[in-house]
């Protein structure tokens, strides 16, 4: 029998490291992180469990990539959508995102990595470092540029004006408060690009007086 | 040897039940929810288990009501500071919150019951029904109030402007993204009142043109 030749067996290998990081991303929203192990992946994916180990060190590494795929690919930039409106663009975004948080595929292994973070710091780290700060990084830039086009004021703080329309979504999600929705999306987007305040009372047109001339 | 009196009776009862309280915060905060018994929180009171059971269903009906005594008291409709400045108001609760999250007495516990919540929706749910919601409540309430005061816009979503201010705290504090300040309180507070986008231009002050006169 012939051996496999190398495009066969990368073909076969780009399988395999697929059906690990599917398995992965199942079973932690199936049994949280505390009960997964690189034994269960590799048994769900088909493969040994030293396919598993000549790839990444820990079920961690696993999870993080399987995210990080997700999202765009691993060691890939995000950026976000710039046409020119910030308004748009937001409100696109933010809708996006409730659709992903929505989705049990996404929201379950989420939901058990917070579970996990929560009492174990140093993954949540690890979680803020690999898949979250690049997320808040993109919205950052994508501010910024919104800032120098003058759309944003150029005293706002950009990084809280981040978690003003990530942290409600969070919030409503995490803690299953009240249903999400583009709607919620959208008025978050709204707000906080114009405030709640009063609008300032016009400014009352000046009284002409007659003042020095110009010469 | 006198039988005890009312009194000493019903003193030693609110004795054990503050003991009872305390416990179950601090062990859920050591142990997690899951781990949680009414055996361990009876002991670490010096209480029999009985006594637990006679006042209590449950372990999570001891610890909602832990949660209420810190937030005025079972039964106690929470309401918010107004002195009639609704951004300096906003930001003494914010700066608050801020400091409550950052107190491990509080925290611990609370970071136990997110966990658990996230793959247990109906515990999520009673603690939105007995702890949570009465706070979003009350800080409706006083958002309100300062609309009807004529300091926000009265089209202004108010569900949606509190998310917009517990969020970002939520957001920081759970996911440990950066450390909370009382510098965050106030950004976020001027930020979700004045909004970020760039000021409208000034309106150009009318030119001076002769006008009908009043009669």
């Amino acid at each position: 029998m012939a051996r496999k030749t190398a495009p066969d067996s990368s073909r076969r290998s780009e399988r395999s490291r697929r059906a690990i990081l599917d398995a992965a991303l199942e079973l932690v929203g199936e049994v949280g992180f505390g009960k997964l192990t690189i034994e269960a992946i590799a048994a769900r994916a088909g493969v040994g469990k030293q396919t598993i180990y000549r790839w990444w060190p820990s079920k961690a590494a696993v999870l993080f990539d399987s995210f990080l795929e997700q999202s765009g690919g691993a060691g890939a930039e995000i950026t976000l959508l710039d046409t020119g409106d910030i308004v748009a663009d937001a409100k696109d975004v933010l809708r996006a995102t409730v659709d992903t948080m929505d989705d049990p595929k996404y929201a379950l292994p989420t939901r058990a990595l917070i579970a996990e973070s929560q009492s174990d710091p140093e993954l949540g780290a690890e979680v803020n470092a690999r898949v979250l700060e690049p997320q808040l990084a993109a919205w950052t830039g994508r501010l910024r540029a919104a800032q120098e086009a003058g759309q944003i004021a150029p005293d706002a703080d950009l990084r809280v004006a981040v978690e003003m329309l990530v942290g409600p979504i969070f919030h409503r999600w995490s803690l299953r408060t009240l249903p999400m929705s583009h709607a919620y999306a959208d008025a978050i987007v709204d707000q906080v690009l114009g405030g709640i305040a009063m609008p300032p009372a016009p400014t009352p047109a000046p009284v002409a007086t007659p003042g020095p001339t110009d010469s």
